[in-house]
């Protein structure tokens, strides 16, 4: 096969990447027609609307029983009508071990040839994912484009690289020369990187294929054959993604079954079924915690999560607080809260927060950042595509709930309309204050558009408050302002030691919402936000078992 | 500090070594005067003896509340009389935790430098060491030095070589710029490999000091403050290491608690106690499958086992019979079986094994098998030594009852006379046939000198229980003999998936009980036998947590 020489260079980029952690980028993020051709963006969007009310036909897995979808467009709030074929958990167990005996076999580097190349036949489709996303998740289109498309395939380039290295880490054979005085004893050795068997991931709602993807590509580089498990929720992004994997194995002569779709219904899930079975040797999964913690506590299993989290924002001081009010509105409106990264509890002193222009008060924050809401929420240029629309109806709900959270309300939520889709399910954030005594209230994840403004003592106790939360129920980032040298390591060192990740002082494009495929590690693994990393060495070394043989070398004489 | 200086020499080449895996020592094994100097023998051993029925005075660590130790020598049947300070759980924790945050926050050079000079110092004391193990353990002279002197060091400085290679995977600090068309966006990034905090450390009695160094090094170079829990029957080797580290650490003018020992007596063991505090975030342990699963099961731990397996020899064909019972013989009666990488069932096929000299039956195997091992035991100058003395006296009671195993027994235990220590606890290897069938004899570990000859149809039915032991109960060690090398891949392939390292056609002075420092992989951990491995990237990488922070670059203008 010669489909690694291809993709070489590709390759050994990415690795350099992974250890270099400056920018990368795999594939390019801007939606452009000078990148990704003139009618690249229409193509896909009638390749999307031609998809709808079908039979996704597009699988080389052979074995279904019957045909079902649910996607539901929280743009239309209608369903898409997309079928999908439907397997046994059997028919997925014996499919995925026939076809381990031969993707095991094969070598890294086929391996990578393979799922490179499918990475770049994927390419093709990124605005047909593109419109998928936006009509399964809600996301708005720059993101379903970014998100799905081109950051999804660097996380995956990301886990290819990561494990492309970890398979060549050590020799596969060596002689072994033991002096012993008058001789020497000599072994060849050798070294066999095997994989752990069948692998189950399972996908989330909001990101079908960003979240899922690290551990498609990082089970599969391993030797691992896979059992994507999608939400029943958003299934077409990923379907694209297998399907194309698919496509590539089968035409160089291998096994499509070594990466399969198994698609399941709200009525009749299967993900309980796939995991407990003794044949499934890995998990990954994004979701709720509770879910995480059952999947983690199956035994015999390597699993991989990322759970739910509580993202604090520590406010101290400030250089220009208006650039930073803005950049942190922006990401409480972006995709309306609906992404594991986005801040929830912003802990302001009762002091209030220094900057050069003298001290900005409690209310006056929160007066500014209803203000900055707002002017983002009511611009129709902009609100509308950054806010996007709901997955799910119960976020809806909970944003009412968190109207009754007992506090000061600053701002109430409220509809609006998208120009494009009247029908859309939206909703604007909500910003409470709470007290920094009232923990209960602020100690879980209000997953949605919703701001706790958290009047705390001084930054020392928003600093203890914030690692707490992080260190007992989980965080995945953290934003910190301050312009204080000392009190920025301290943030740095305590949120560390609560293995969370901090941003410092955004302001302009850059929010702490994002993390960059290559050079930010998402999710860190060290607390109850999940414990897996996007993309460590571990990510992947979890993956396979290194085991030794060796054997006295011949004497020939 | 220059202690990094003095030695990064040596742990550049323990590095390299980790990589090539090819034949390296830091430590020389041969406990030679032209090594360690004419009177380091005779020393060492004046000053175990000087140290028998004392009190153990060299630790540094504070807050003792009492004196206790209860460990005995295997060879003389008494009580070595010596007593080490007792500490309450609370102490130890609050000792590791004021550690810790020194400890973590020094460089990983210091930390390195810190670490090996410890290693240097205790190799001035490696035939002391060598007494106190012969004396806890009942290990033989020659294997009492290599093992917890040499050896032992070695995986120590293996530990150091990965953590510290690890550590410095990722840059600790990047600027990050990405391109945006007209402007960039440029962050800087810093990551931190962030320690898990306290780690305990449990050990064996049969391998006090090698089974545990790894651990306690592993925890050590990653930041985390360890307490070492000794087995209470094998305490003063490991003692020996803990007071040189607790000595360099004290004399770099740092807090000595960042290792601590803590003794325990057979009447009131520590270990759950400890494990079970929510202080405790890592646990190292070696020994039986019931205590390891149940450390594994604890949450919120990163929990690294050695527990039992069930070790194969796999006969199909062989060049020189004779040369391979010898070898096969010696393994088993090696320290009398009481090593973890023992070999215990050996497959032989009903209709024989084939040789250039024509098919040596079954019974001719066993006759051969049972010759070979009087051969050693009754040679008065190897096989004494080669045995050693038994270090629980419930191993004596397993050999015994061994004999009541239904089938043939081919050689019954008994007792020799060590000419050195006339009072020793010995006792030699029971050979007993099984047929293939009665799976539930053969399917646990029998610990001591207990060998099975199992008669299977043929090889396919040898390697297939061979792997199904390995897969359900664990292996740490295979041994396999063939001359045909279709048989011998799917040997290889076979145990691969079973994760269990296999040494083909061993003779000569090479067995499959020894495991090399930098080059073999001890325990996988992809079988029941242990969830972790000396010393794979994955063995220190979980000791610690990558957390990366960042903040935009500061316009200069």
């Amino acid at each position: 096969m010669s489909l690694f020489n291809n993709h070489e260079q590709k390759i050994n980029d990415a690795i350099k990447a992974l250890h270099e952690r400056k920018f990368y980028a795999a594939y390019p993020e801007h939606p452009s027609p000078a990148i990704y051709g003139e009618t690249a963006d229409s193509d896909g969007q009638a390749k999307f609307k031609a998809s709808l009310g079908k039979k996704f036909e597009e699988l080389k897995q052979s074995g279904a029983t019957s045909w079902a979808g649910q996607e539901e467009s929280p743009y239309l709030q209608e369903s898409l009508g997309i079928s999908y074929p439907i397997f046994s958990t059997q028919t997925l167990l014996d499919n995925a071990t026939k076809a381990f005996h031969q993707w095991r076999k094969i070598s890294a580097r086929d391996r990578a040839g393979i799922l490179v190349e499918s990475l770049e036949r994927i390419k093709n489709r990124f605005f047909e994912i593109a419109y998928a996303t936006m009509h399964t998740t809600g996301q708005g289109y720059m993101m379903a484009f970014q998100a799905s498309g081109p950051h999804a395939a660097d996380r995956a380039m990301e886990a290819i690289a990561a494990g492309y290295e970890e398979l060549n880490r050590f020799p596969s054979t060596t002689q072994w020369d033991k002096p012993m005085g008058k001789y020497s004893i000599q072994l060849n050795k050798e070294w066999r990187a095997v994989p752990k068997g069948i692998s189950l991931v399972v996908g989330c709602s909001t990101f079908p294929t960003w979240n899922s993807v690290t551990g498609i590509y990082g089970s599969l580089i391993t030797g691992n054959t896979v059992i994507v498990k999608p939400h029943p929720g958003a299934i077409l992004p990923i379907a694209i993604f297998v399907a194309e994997i698919q496509k590539v194995m089968e035409e160089n002569g291998l096994d499509p079954n070594a990466c399969q779709l198994a698609v399941d219904t709200f009525d009749k899930m299967i993900t309980k079924e796939l995991a407990e079975n003794s044949a499934i040797k890995l998990i990954d999964y994004t979701g709720n915690s509770a879910f995480g913690n059952y999947l983690e506590s199956i035994p015999g299993k390597t699993v991989f999560t990322e759970k739910t989290g509580v993202n604090s924002v520590i406010m101290d001081s400030v250089e220009d607080i208006d650039k930073a009010v803005a950049n942190l509105t922006f990401s409480v409106n972006l995709y309306s809260g609906q992404m594991c990264t986005a801040p929830q509890n912003f802990f302001v002193p009762s002091t209030g927060i220094r900057t050069p222009n003298g001290i900005v008060s409690f209310d006056e924050f929160a007066q500014k950042f209803v203000d900055s809401v707002n002017g983002l929420v009511d611009n129709p240029k902009a609100g509308p595509f950054v806010l996007g629309a709901i997955q799910n109806k119960k976020t809806c709900d909970r944003v009412g709930e968190a109207e009754s959270i007992p506090g000061k309300i600053w701002l109430k939520s409220r509809t609006f309309e998208n120009p494009m889709f009247k029908k859309a399910r939206v909703i604007t954030p909500v910003v409470v204050e709470v007290d920094a005594s009232k923990t209960d209230i602020f100690s879980k994840e209000l997953f949605g558009p919703i701001a706790l403004l958290i009047k705390t003592k001084d930054t020392d106790e928003s600093i203890r408050l914030a690692r707490q939360l992080a260190q007992q129920h989980g965080a995945i980032s953290c934003g910190a302002y301050t312009t204080d040298a000392q009190v920025r390591e301290k943030i740095a060192d305590e949120m560390s030691l609560a293995a969370t990740p901090v941003s410092f002082n955004l302001v302009g494009g850059i929010y702490m919402n994002q993390n960059a495929a290559f050079s930010d590690f998402h999710v860190t693994g060290g607390n109850p936000a999940g414990n897996a990393s996007f993309t460590n060495p571990e990510y992947v070394t979890k993956r396979f078992t290194w085991v030794g043989h060796r054997e006295p070398v011949k004497v020939v004489g």
